[in-house]
C-alpha cells in the first residue's frame, strides 16, 4: 500500500516534469517548478528523489520496465518490438530533448538493459543447445546496443520511418539472429 | 602539398587540445589556451575550425580514419579490430572525458559509421550469395551500434578487460554474422 502510493506519487511528479518540458529546457526546470505544476509540496520531491537527473533516470527505467519487461513474459517478442516503437513516438519530443543531455549514457544503459532481457528470452527460447552464460551476456549486450542505436537514430530522425518499416527491419534482425543461434551454438 | 600543410596544422592543433585536456576540463580550456600552447597565432585556428566542437569531431574521425579505414583494404579485419582497441586504450583518458560530453553522439555517428564499412567488407568478402543493398545497410549499421556500445561500456570500465579478451569477443560476435550471413542470406 506504502509501495503503490509512493509509485504513484513518482508517477504524478514525473508526468508534472514530463509536461513541463514540452515547453521548457531541462536545465531551467527547477524542483520548485515541477512541484508547483503538479500541486505538491517542494520536499515531496527530496522524499522521492535526490534531484533531477535521478528523476529523469528512474522515467527512463519505469517507462521502459512498463513498455518492455513487463510484458516479457506473456507477449510474443514482435508484439513487444512494435509496443516500445509506438511508445518511443509518443514520447517523441520528451526524448528529442532529453537525448541532447549529456546524461544520454543514463539512457542507454537503461535501455540495452531492457533489450538484453528480450534477448536472452528469444535465445533461450529458440536456441535447442546449451549456450553459455558469458557468452550469452556478451551476444545479448551486443544486439542489445546494436537495437539501441538503430532506435536512437529513428528518434533523432524525428521518426520519420514508419512503425511498420522499422518492425519489419527490426524482427528480420532478430529473426537472423536466432535462425544463427541454433545453427552456431 | 597546401593540402598536406592544413593537415599538418590541424594535427598540430589537435595534439595541443588533447595534451591540455589531460589537465583541464573540455569547458575550461578556450581556443586561446589551444593556441598559445601550441605556438600558434589564434586566428589559425579560425582556418580550420568554425569552433572546439568541430575541432572534437575532426579528431574523432582523423584518427578513427586512420586507426580504421586506411587498413580496411590490405589488412585482415581481426588485425583492424586489435588495432582499434589499442587506439582506444592509449586514449582512454581523453576518450573517457569527452564521452561525457553531451556531444557524445558527434562520437557514435562517427565511430558508426568507420565500423559500418568495415563490417560491410567482412559481409561482402564472406557472403557467398547476393545481399540486397537495403539489408546490408541495416544489418551493417546494426552491427556498427553493437560494436560502439561494447566499446563504450569497455571505456566506460577504464579498459579493465584485457585487449586479448576483448579481441577474442568482438571476434567471435564476428565470426558468428559471418556465418550467419552466408547461410540466411
Amino acid at each position: 500500500m506504502v509501495h503503490n502510493r509512493s509509485l504513484i506519487t513518482k508517477k504524478v511528479i514525473a508526468y508534472s516534469f514530463k509536461d513541463l518540458m514540452k515547453t521548457q529546457d531541462f536545465h531551467k526546470i527547477s524542483i520548485k517548478d515541477i512541484m508547483d505544476h503538479a500541486d505538491y509540496r517542494r520536499q515531496t520531491f527530496y522524499d522521492h528523489f535526490p534531484n533531477k537527473y535521478e528523476l529523469l533516470n528512474w522515467i527512463y527505467d519505469q517507462e521502459l520496465k512498463e513498455t518492455i519487461e513487463y510484458f516479457l513474459n506473456y507477449e510474443h517478442w514482435t508484439k513487444i518490438i512494435v509496443r516500445m516503437l509506438q511508445y518511443f513516438k509518443r514520447n517523441l519530443f520528451f526524448y528529442e530533448k532529453t537525448l541532447q543531455l549529456s546524461e544520454q549514457y543514463l539512457f542507454d544503459q537503461c535501455f540495452s538493459k531492457y533489450f538484453q532481457k528480450l534477448i536472452k528470452i528469444i535465445v533461450l527460447e529458440n536456441c535447442s543447445e546449451k549456450y553459455s552464460d558469458s557468452k550469452l551476456k556478451i551476444n545479448s549486450l551486443f544486439y542489445a546496443y546494436g537495437f539501441v542505436g538503430i532506435t536512437k537514430e529513428w528518434i533523432f530522425n524525428h521518426c520519420k520511418t514508419s512503425i511498420d518499416k522499422m518492425e519489419e527491419q527490426l524482427t528480420s534482425i532478430i529473426y537472423t539472429i536466432i535462425k544463427n543461434n541454433t545453427i552456431n551454438n
